[in-house]
């Protein structure tokens, strides 16, 4: 294992594409792994791939179109609406343990690029209901991990009890913020930077951002 | 959860279709679900399709063909040659954590279906050297669907401390070992039944057939 090289699970939103820059400030190597599973928005794909390039960093592109078989729902059926409710219980973007699906594959392919370490932007502050963002889950998923391929790997979360606010700080930690707030897509509209202004994923992303800039300036 | 729904992860070999038949004997309900990963060989999606016909029982076979975007390997690589030597630590037919996938996506489609258990045929007793077969990653595997679900799965292993002389003895228990001996695949030279009777695959399943039948006669 080399303790030097990181996989970073990488959706090209703001929380992955700041767990980038936390790799490129902490690791010698760093790759990057996208999950293809019928997003919403195509453009997502193309989002990750443009960072990546501008990073210079190797970008694994997986797949994961099974992941439709398993789950229709409103991530990956094009024809349904997302619910912009805050207060339900259980949005209905719901695909179960799509996380768990995500980190057996980056671990897997950790093994192969010979990274000792997985950085996954998961966060149990704002963490919608899914139980598998949750820090119990992605310790046991580590253990499980570890088990399966008698290696010792170390899935990092860096982000896991970060609101929005410190998110944005951090970025700013790594002189990016400027960059995470431009580039990267949040947005259930598909519109990358302050996004749509008006779903739940941007709602919650410019608050963080305001909140953290009338702290600053 | 259903506690008596069970979902089998089902190859149509001899240790899936003996726990197909315990499934059947113990549950009330038995779905199966089977992984098409660019298996050597193609008839083994067949031999399984057919078996799950002949009982009745409802088959999902999910395509895992990325598993080949993960690893090239003699399994799935239709090019390459399989190590026959019985002695190497760890055979060249080797998927990091092919085993964890599977039961990722099973545990998952067990959500969907309702079933509150899993049941898997691997086991330690011949595990040549895979550590996703061993009861240490499968319980640690259990805790961690369970809390990616937020669910009370069980992964059940009813073969996991079986020799191969004892799984044919439980395929018997159940009238079954004339069905498995002949309708199932395990040869690495994709023959069924009895097989080429020369790969390793043939080697253990033959000799703990005689080994139980010398017995039992």
């Amino acid at each position: 294992m080399n303790r030097k090289k990181a996989l970073v699970v990488f959706s090209g939103g703001q929380d992955s594409t700041t767990c980038m820059f936390y790799a490129i400030a902490h690791y010698d190597e760093v790759e990057l792994v996208t999950f293809n599973y019928g997003q919403r928005h195509s453009n997502e794909i193309e989002v990750a791939k443009s960072i990546a390039e501008e990073q210079g960093l190797k970008h694994h592109i997986l797949d994961m179109s099974l992941l439709g078989q398993l789950s229709p729902n409103a991530l990956t059926a094009h024809d349904m609406e997302i619910t912009k409710e805050a207060d339900e219980e259980m949005p209905n973007t719901f695909v179960p343990a799509r996380n768990m699906l995500f980190l057996s594959f980056a671990t897997a392919l950790g093994y192969q690029i010979g990274a000792g370490t997985v950085i996954t932007g998961v966060c149990e502050t704002d963490y919608s209901g899914y139980p598998d963002c949750r820090d119990i889950f992605v310790k046991s998923m580590n253990v499980t991990a570890n088990l399966a391929m008698d290696r010792n790997f170390v899935i990092e979360t860096p982000l896991m009890w970060l609101d929005k606010k410190e998110t944005w700080a951090m970025a700013d930690d790594y002189g990016k913020l400027e960059y995470v707030r431009e580039k990267t897509l949040t947005c259930y509209e598909g519109f990358i930077g302050d996004g749509c202004g008006e779903c739940p994923a941007c709602r919650l992303r410019n608050e963080g951002l305001n909140a953290y800039l009338n702290e600053r300036d």
